[in-house]
């Protein structure tokens, strides 16, 4: 590591969760390089911080720093950013460290941590859960596939940004244990939904019902969060269903090449994608209930 | 009501359930007449207390106690307590109330209420959830439905044996907020199963998986209460399959009755039933994560 | 069986389905004595032929005729016509023969029977397939389930009324066959509802997948018999699909007593009553593709 | 069209489909230039035949006739064979057809549609049904994506392979009719073997049932060549679970793309998935049956 690059970090992907999160590292003392596709969030975040330079291209951001962080939407994203041209890879060099921040297929992590070790550095991944709330009160929790030492490396940056730290195992664990968490949350959603419209479809108030049902083994985070939302119908995103139908996609995907069963998460995924086919793809993912109601007669 | 009767109350049904419920009555200071189909479980009981005294069918309770309890195991038991011969609504007179606690079909629960109000009585229904631990603790949870007199008649009585009382609506309400619960408890074991098989399957610990989603919105109290005996193949009951398996006939036949779609319950149904088939009829609800497994090729 | 019986035979049940078997009866050469609970449509029968003579109670058809054929709506028309007051168990005796050409449940069907038998008397489960139209052309499918010895003496009446008559085998036989008939049917129109919805919104003709897919082995009964009506949008019934619905709660009863897996089933019901709570339970069964439609965003 | 071209054919992929294919095509009186990964077939057929010449790529196969056919396994295969290294697309030219009968994504269908088309040449996605016993007795049912020109002009290759020739539509068409196909396919052998399990278990002669659906509407062509086998448990292929698993991913992800609800779909494919998870990957497609039977305690 040159001197001047030690407190200097990368930063790739400057959107609604990665701007948030930019802010804390600079909050950390960082100096942070950063690259979006859209100018719009690189000209917001250079204007209000001096920490923050931009750069001209992925692989420019790779140079200019030891350690860079990808926050994207998507599978085809990361490999663009790290594969493409005037990509991150070719400034890959020993000593570099990548850490995918980004929700995407196991498998394209695993690719990833093998080209950027080739090239003589190292990857992590390292998805969140948590929201854009979490990424602004820089308490996100964080899922972390690679090597002891790398992760290590990454802590400061990590607490930085996020509360739950949990290093779950070697290249694209982290992206299993979140594929792991977007399967939990949908079938959550569907237990709360059926149920609550069970409820108002027999004359019982569901919020009675859901209160009863707080204090036993059926409560769940997404009950106790979201069941008052659902009742009433508020559906301010929060998290988009289209961007839960992508992460639904990446399971099964990971399932059927893991040979691991996932008959209700398939089912519950073809209830997400009608609710996105009526219209409805830009709610907070806690809508799944009114595909339940539509199924029941509204 | 007179006068010798007023701290007398009658029990049917002294299951698993029951014994520990009569015991908790015993405890605040009530008087009370047992009915019960198997003689073991009446002679356990009278023999450790004076305060407890058998009678010789279900009428006979009715015409011994102004309320009278049912803990019986399904619709079929219940309807033979109240409408088969020497059966409880011989006995039905005014200020007599009847309160079931047994978890049964919502429409049975109505057919009762009607059948003991038109013999000049009236009735709760009252199911419970907690299990045998929260019978003998005297913590369950109760979820009510009937008049408002009624319930405050009876909730003395619910206070010997419960924590969480909610009066839910008018008759037949508390039993659907008990299968509300029974759908919601069991859908939240398929999330449970189906992301821990994934994480084991694709190499990742399953524990480290469970840390981490146990800190969001994937959390859920089944995840915190069984999460670690299901990774481990503990599944000693706890409430056994073959229970629950009944309790989602009756929420699958409420849906129908009730135009609520249950499409993610009935294919969990359908694994329960599975279970049961294979041999888990008898195992704690849990093993659920067996039949994921078993997909998965174990 | 006394003279005047020999070719007079009871029908119980005179609707949509059962006036025209009884016509059917007629042309071959029977006396047939009717009850139905109402009387419109006795009167249109003994209007139209000398040879029907109307009974005033479940229990005189059973006394005016040595065999009884009914032909009722539900398992608990069955239970009531037979079980109930004035109902045909009264007037079983050596020599008599009810034959139940109603769909039921198997478990209702065997009851029957053993209580039939009990009273020394035997009896025969018979449901059809092949509609009212079938009914009208003396070509119904008939699945007979009992002894031997039964069915030939029923044979000279299954041939006035049906086509392909097949002996199953023991009480009950032929209720499960009719299950087995109905689940194929329910999933086969599942399965041709989600290949030309899939067509119609990949922007491919359904009419020519359609045409090609008749040709190979996707082919089935219903892709050729209804395939162009479901593309067109025509529902008339038909078999409606409140009835289908009754039958797949059959099924799906029968599997859970027969421990026999239905998961497709399952899943198909409740799409079923979907169907239904939004306003389609009078449509054809083959109304199914607009649940389909309506997921897909139409 | 060069003189010495005209009647010269290029063939890419010759397994077990592409191997017979070959040979029909030479009885017709076509001179085949082909390219195999694998160089056995190759040989195997140059040695029975002086009209099969081998070439040394898919570029090399595409300079040598003007009309090149692909038979591949999957969608990244033909990506391989088109857009690789000496690839088709180095090759094509003003005049050249690209006639892809693979069964492949409709989206990699339209992508080499576009991709050939922008290099001068037309290309059609012509996937086939009837497996390697079709192939063989050249009675393939081929269904044709494209341009009616360049439809009119393979015709007579068509033709020779294939009896049941349509033209569905423009790029893709034939894709999405293939997709179409195996979601049909699939769901008809989940309806056969529920009906046939729950004969069986509820103690029901499955021969009988059979014989007697198959008279009405529940059959299906699935019921008529496969039912007896599937009754015995006879499972050689035939079509394999591990290449209809791959074909009902195609129609998810295109149901995905495309908004077209496939909850049935996607039920039976993760039992698909099951089936290969637990060894039965190479079966006939037809041992679905074995999952249904496992799910009902064996």
């Amino acid at each position: 590591m040159t001197d001047g690059k030690a407190n200097r970090i990368g930063f790739i992907g400057t959107g609604i969760m990665g701007k948030p999160m930019v802010r804390n590292l600079v909050k950390a003392g960082y100096q942070v390089v950063v690259y979006n596709r859209s100018q719009s969030a690189i000209d917001e975040l250079t204007a209000k911080s001096d920490a923050v330079t931009p750069a001209g291209s992925p692989e420019e951001v790779a140079r200019a720093a030891d350690t860079v962080i990808l926050m994207l939407p998507d599978s085809p994203d990361v490999r663009d950013v790290v594969f493409g041209e005037n990509g991150v890879l070719n400034g890959v060099r020993e000593g570099f460290l990548l850490i995918d921040m980004s929700t995407i297929a196991p498998s394209t992590a695993i690719e990833v941590s093998t080209a950027v070790a080739t090239a003589g550095g190292s990857a992590l991944d390292a998805p969140v859960s948590g929201g854009d709330k979490g990424a602004i009160a820089g308490t996100l929790s964080i899922m972390v596939g690679g090597n002891e030492t790398d992760v290590k490396r990454a802590m400061p940056l990590f607490e930085a940004m996020g509360k739950t730290i949990v290093h779950i195992g070697g290249p694209g664990a982290g992206q299993i244990a979140k594929a792991c968490n977007q399967v939990m949350v949908a079938v959550n959603y569907a237990a709360v939904s059926e149920a609550l419209v069970m409820a108002e479809r027999s004359g019982v108030d569901p919020e009675k019902v859901a209160q009863v049902l707080g204090g036993g083994l059926a409560n769940s985070r997404v009950l106790e969060m979201r069941g008052a939302t659902m009742i009433k119908g508020d559906f301010q995103p929060g998290f988009r269903v289209d961007l839960h139908r992508k992460d639904l996609a990446i399971a099964l995907a990971t399932g059927r090449e893991r040979q691991s069963a996932l008959p209700i998460t398939a089912l519950v995924s073809q209830l997400y994608d009608a609710l996105s086919a009526t219209g409805g793809g830009q709610l907070d993912h806690s809508a799944l209930i009114t595909v339940i109601e539509r199924m029941s007669g509204e």
